[in-house]
């Protein structure tokens, strides 16, 4: 297939400015193979002179096999004052030994008059001479033309010269850069549209997301002509970041049909973005475009009730084409059939017990426990009306102590008292806080008898006072993620008093755990154990 | 000033479909009061026959001074069946009172004939019926043709005879709804070029984010003609979200210098944008354009240079312009010279303080206790640095144990020991929470010296984790409005024990009110004694 787009990641290198995120060398090479193996066409891997890191970067990168797909090293014009033989940071991009190098420069009047305190022809003799240089050695060369929108509003003749500058000494990719992301579409298509007037070379387009409109204004270049896209997976960058690939591969592929390389693998696109959430260490957002958790759910009865009648009548995609799933939000509006599907994604039998069930989902919506975030709760409910259920414990008394004296710091003491198989146990522990004395009390009387519940991790922690104008009496939401391994789920507590929403939420945790053991007739031992 | 532009927000219904929302009616009143003070000129309040809640909030709603900003009731044409006069939903949009009413209906053949299971005519008979009917009752009536562009692209002919059935029957707005969010800009913007030569009532726009072109989309509207964009606060919304209204109008007005009410109120953007995620219990998106609190910082160290050098050529705007401000922001206060002018918006002289008073925020605001959003805790930090500040009372020892027996609800109860004047006063109190049994022990144990704290209410309540993947070990921020007459502030307080995070809240809160009497001069009696 002969791509009409090519798609250029910069999720290592322009991505990377984004605040908290530090990539490890690993896991640049990590995103590298994931990219490639996607069909990402280039991978700007950073700036190789900058650190030793992406020096040691782009050796490793070299031992990789990576198919179609071609790592780019990154940086600049040479320096006003030098040749660019002697510029050491085109010397370091040499020495990257990338096929491909992509270099920034100015292209506007004001910048360089103004930033660089040059003239406009040094500019330009910079830009020539970088680009003639990295040709004579080989390269193919991306030039990025820095703040080309805003410097062709200001100044086009000279904009343009830039481009001219790069195209004569051979490059062989103009990219306009929206730097500070404030062009709308409609500038951008006007511009390029002139810009093909007068250069021959193939276009590319860098756009940031300050007016929210990085994704349109990508599009927009891609129908006035331009071959290629630079962005990030999930749209990662410098304030409010960069063009999301993840959104424009499917709108490229899907809408406008073009033909792009990683399409073929489109439906690896979900897997893809929350793997590279996973190592940027972001949690993934729930409500991104195509592959976001809840981009296909459907919560209002009405809807949900059509979705199920004539699925393609209230979703954009099928789902699975992007590797996504449809969701269908248990909740108040929810009828039984929603109730029985959301059970058989879970892989549960509901048996004869859907009015059971339907009626308990019911009450404890009402209570407030809104179980649509909550697939443990649910299931919970679910594994309680099989016939052969037996509680694998009972709480019979839960006391906590929170105290303070002048000058200390307050500190909680939690007691349980909990019966399991007729043995009745007493423990007691201390923390920083009530819940997490609890959790420690509980674990103790458990232990004994479920040595496993000492692999679960609580890794995360959610309140939410549902009812905030009762100030103090209100009713507290509690919502808890439990991790073991690979397997994590979630439980929702609801109460006047929040030590008792967090108890009931971990009290959830913990059975439903044990209860998943159970049926897999698995003995209660340490996953783990040191 | 005469708006080209007219901005529907419907952040109160179809941004409540977001998963994970629920708007308390004191929360549904807040938001309106607020967008109504920014200038937002529609507020959708909800579906009032949906459910009391929102019946409740039509009745409170129409009690609130919204200047020029109309509160719209929000339902759908009227059933197959049955006649308009006698559709139960259709009364119960008229009992909301409202001057405005939003109805959708179908604009799809596809789903008037498979999803309604309906002939295309009958479907054109009940929105011309219950457009009249609404007419006949006086009411401004905007028409959302839901899947508009889908049943565009499917049967063009049909979904104009849709808008033209509304039109016919007195419509005050056709909004072309792209329910599933699958259209691309150009799409949008040639379908209501084409839809404005067939009829001559104004045209809206809805959008959703699923391509992540929601803003785009609704930009490309206006460039055909549309004169109403329909979105929320934040692009909250069911699945990926609505367009968000909080990119739209900078757009509108900084970059397509539109005419926009709201704009008169941009500088506020910011604090409004930040104010509805904190109702929603929502963490704010740093990464927002216009609004996030990176939206204007520089990470790299070149950019960051260069801005000191030239502010204009590396940010799009001023993000003054938008209340925001420019680099990282530990804190809006930070500088020393905010600090000052925060005060004496607060009435309060700063004095010889400053610096202590600025050490003072920045550890508060690195402890997390976020004093943005709690000006009661920055005045009372400003108090305490008066030459004359005296603690009103000193709290020794603060305890508080909840219980839960078998079969019984957990109850808390609280011990103070309070010192006034050198008179220690211990008391205790039961509660439902742990947090209501402290306020009343501290409360009983307070009220010989100062009277007047029985005519403190609580009003508003919340609770955010601020690290949740630390689970029960997370710090807890929990920030308390209190009320006393047409008064009210909030404080916050913050620790790894949500216990001591309330306490030290809500003794802010008490602490406050006495300074501010003893100021005054007032004696410590109750203001409105029973």
């Amino acid at each position: 297939m002969s791509s009409s787009v090519l798609l250029y990641d910069t999720t290592l290198r322009d991505g990377a400015q984004r605040q908290g995120i530090s990539f490890s060398v690993a896991d640049k090479l990590r995103i590298t193979k994931l990219l490639a193996d996607f069909g990402i066409d280039y991978i700007e891997g950073g700036w190789p002179s900058s650190n030793p890191k992406d020096a040691e970067y782009f050796r490793r990168a070299r031992e990789l096999d990576l198919g179609a797909t071609i790592v780019c090293a990154f940086g600049a014009t040479r320096r006003m004052n030098n040749s660019a033989d002697h510029d050491a940071q085109l010397i370091g991009l040499l020495e990257a030994q990338t096929p491909v190098v992509t270099i920034v420069g100015k292209a506007s009047r004001l910048h360089v008059e103004q930033i660089l305190r040059a003239s406009k022809q040094d500019n330009l003799r910079a830009i020539e001479d970088s680009v003639r240089l990295l040709k004579r050695e080989g390269r193919e060369v991306v030039f990025d033309a820095e703040h080309f929108f805003d410097g062709f509003a200001e100044d086009g003749e000279y904009a343009l010269a830039c481009l001219q500058a790069a195209e004569s000494a051979g490059a062989d990719w103009l990219v306009l850069c929206d730097t500070n992301g404030g062009s709308l579409p409609e500038t951008i298509f006007t511009v390029i549209e002139a810009v093909t007037r007068k250069v021959k070379t193939a276009i590319g387009i860098h756009a940031h997301n300050d007016c929210e409109l990085a994704v349109a204004n990508s599009l927009a270049a891609v129908r006035a002509g331009a071959r290629q896209i630079q962005g990030t997976i999930n749209g990662i960058g410098e304030r409010c970041g960069n063009a999301n690939l993840v959104s424009l591969l499917p709108n490229l592929a899907l809408k406008m049909r073009q033909a792009v390389r990683a399409a073929e693998k489109l439906q690896e696109l979900t897997q893809v973005s929350r793997q590279v959430s996973e190592i940027a260490n972001l949690a993934p957002n729930n409500f991104a475009a195509y592959v976001g958790h809840n981009a296909f759910a459907h919560k209002g009865g009405l809807h949900a009730a059509a979705v199920q009648r004539m699925t393609a009548s209230y979703e954009h995609i099928d789902p699975a084409l992007v590797g996504n799933g449809r969701e269908i939000l248990v909740s108040e509006l929810a009828g039984r059939g929603n109730i029985r599907l959301r059970a058989e994604q879970l892989g549960l039998d509901i048996g004869e017990a859907e009015q059971i069930v339907t009626n308990e989902i019911k009450q404890a919506e009402a209570r407030g426990l809104s179980l649509e975030a909550a697939d443990g709760s649910f299931e919970l409910i679910v594994r309680r009306q099989a016939p052969n259920y037996r509680p694998p414990f009972s709480v019979r008394d839960l006391m906590v102590q929170s105290l303070r004296r002048t000058g200390e710091h307050q500190k909680s003491l939690a007691t349980a008292k909990v019966q399991v198989d007729g043995v009745e146990t007493l423990t007691a522990a201390e923390a920083n806080g009530p819940v997490a004395a609890i959790d420690l009390a509980l674990r103790q009387a458990l232990n004994p008898f479920y040595p496993c519940i000492e692999d679960i991790r609580l890794s995360d922690y959610k309140v939410r006072i549902l009812d905030p104008e009762q100030a103090t009496a209100a009713t507290t939401r509690v919502w808890i993620e439990a991790t073991v391994g690979e397997q994590s789920w979630c439980t929702v507590g609801c109460s006047e008093n929040i030590i008792e929403a967090s108890a009931e939420a971990l009290l959830a945790s913990l059975e439903l755990f044990i209860l998943r053991l159970q049926e897999k007739g698995a003995n209660y031992g340490r996953i783990n154990a040191a």
